[in-house]
């Protein structure tokens, strides 16, 4: 009936992907479509792991489908654009995040919130609108409709730019909406790893005080000192937590695995906000009272939207934040994902596919 | 050491106290401080009952103190002020809810949320200034400063208005604060008892629309026909509550029973907020990704501020909004704390002080 991957579209590329639920990666053909009136194709320089890439191509969340390209930190240089693109020319520096495409004509579509469109396309692991599966930024060759493409400032790094258009978006979207650039602001960042390290970053830029919550007192110095965070709890000092209650007037929490939501509610001030960036599988423990008596909130944020994600990229650009990133080679990508799953990365892997994936083939 | 309850201050008062915590009310003699420069002291008419009230007496909460008059939502008619008092004067109708005093120095007592002050003192069962205990409003006078007493509009009647001190406030600051009374908004309100019934005229008065979600599908006409809401959920009809899903913008929840948020988060439109004003003993389960992908708030809400208590209370003179209430004698009120703990009661009980607790002494 249909074609094989590597039949379906004019366009050959080729890729590492995730066959079944082992996970495990190896070298995959397959095909892109054409450049369309709206499309910019480009080479892909490098590509960013993003830990829900370790979640999907083991279908830990239940919605995966094999052969699966991941990837969605993607940058690279544009080799082709159709003819109705305005934005973009052949030789500059761009990149795509999370989403391909959306409806374009609900509430959130119009608003610039394509992220919280309820037809929303994901890079990887979706299904574009022509029918065909969409593979990700672990491949040779990327197509995208000019509105999913952002503009890679020049003095951003590809390697180290790559994961700011997953991780970066993900903590720059709640910091913006729920107020925690105000001046004054004391900003508690749960997890020091691949989100929490930028989300650091981008609080020190917008000269708000930053307080990093971990399980782990190995992290401190390298938080303080290199990251420039005001100050380090150790989430496990009762005593540190304690001392250090009702001081936050929000907290960005980027910890996926299970934990307890009570000590972070209790370093919030009255009316201060946890929002959740990070994804536990399971249910967490609300305890209602706490909230109450503070009339606090818990909320959820999902990456961004194009418009957001360009400006966030160009504030970037403007304060030099760029992820701290392990470059890796493309035949490391296994080894990579079982030290991610041990949190082994300071702080983002990031593929180095121009020059190492084609050594695959 | 410290005189006894009867000669502690020179004002004689007599109430109903529970002794432990059976919770069972009898009569109890007392005294209440001579009117001070800045105090209002009333002759207590009606005192609603609030479920929190059931709570302290029996010391479910864990900070009870015995003896213990309870009763938060009282009003009466002033019978003295004190030589600085400006707003009130013999005669009129007054009321004092959950608070008689605070720090009035932090943040939030500087922004007319006294509610929210880490030294608030609560009307029954907390330590006053002057370092006596506090008794409410389950007794034949009431003497409190004049900034915790808020006046009654003319047009409200005493015993159907007194919840409004508890119940009123608890739902209409949330709804403010939380911006459910923007035109075009369609407000969720889950249980539909003392809160919840309340809510629900509040919200038509704001001229929102209204959605009651019940695990009672008997109180549907009463709902619709006479409280005005817009719609009706079974809670427990899952094809109902999936055909509703993504429809509010906002929920008022005055559920103190543990219940699933999953389904209510679920009612959410995208950026939707969720608001707890019942407070369950035990956390809750929250699930993380409906948040995420949603962006959606769950928050807490406890009653309100002074300022805005006077300004919810006018507002519902404005607007005919008083509670619902079964008016009961003194001595019946072991039997209404049976019947509340049952949810027996459309929808609040008020004691008529002034006529039937003299009767017990």
């Amino acid at each position: 009936m249909s074609k094989s991957p590597e039949e379906e579209f004019p366009q050959k590329a080729f890729g590492w992907a995730a066959r079944d639920t082992s996970g495990h990666l190896s070298p995959f053909k397959f095909s892109r479509r054409a450049t369309g009136e709206e499309d910019v194709t480009f080479k892909v320089m490098f590509c960013g792991i993003c830990h829900s890439d370790l979640h999907s191509i083991k279908n830990e969340w239940g919605f995966s489908t094999y052969p699966m390209v991941p990837g969605h930190e993607i940058v690279g240089i544009v080799t082709e654009v159709g003819k109705k693109v305005s934005k973009f020319k052949e030789g500059d520096r761009v990149g795509v995040g999370c989403l391909v495409g959306a409806c374009h004509s609900c509430d959130n579509c119009s608003n610039n919130l394509e992220n919280y469109c309820p037809k929303l396309i994901f890079t990887y692991n979706g299904i574009y609108n022509d029918g065909s599966k969409t593979y990700g930024g672990y491949s040779d060759i990327m197509v995208a409709s000019e509105r999913y493409v952002v503009r890679i400032p020049d003095n951003i790094p590809l390697d180290a730019g790559a994961p700011l258009l997953c991780a970066g978006i993900t903590v720059y979207s709640p910091m913006k909406y729920f107020g925690f650039t105000e001046p004054g602001t004391h900003l508690g960042v749960v997890g020091l790893g691949g989100l929490g390290h930028v989300a650091v970053k981008f609080a020190k830029a917008f000269g708000v005080k930053v307080t990093v919550i971990s399980t782990s007192p190995a992290k401190e110095k390298e938080a303080i000192e290199h990251l420039g965070a005001d100050s380090f709890l150790v989430s496990r000092n009762q005593e540190q937590m304690r001392a250090a209650m009702g001081t936050l007037d929000g907290i960005i929490d980027t910890v996926s695995a299970n934990h307890s939501l009570l000590p972070l509610i209790g370093l919030l001030k009255y009316h201060g906000k946890l929002v959740m960036v990070g994804a536990p599988e399971k249910p967490l423990e609300l305890p209602i009272f706490p909230l109450l008596l503070g009339r606090k909130i818990v909320a959820g944020s999902s990456i961004g939207g194009l418009k957001e994600t360009q400006e966030m990229i160009d504030f970037a650009g403007k304060h030099n934040i760029t992820a701290d990133v392990e470059v890796i080679p493309m035949d490391y990508v296994n080894t990579a994902m079982e030290r991610l799953l041990k949190a082994d990365v300071r702080y983002r892997f990031v593929i180095d596919i121009a020059n190492t994936l084609p050594k695959t083939a």
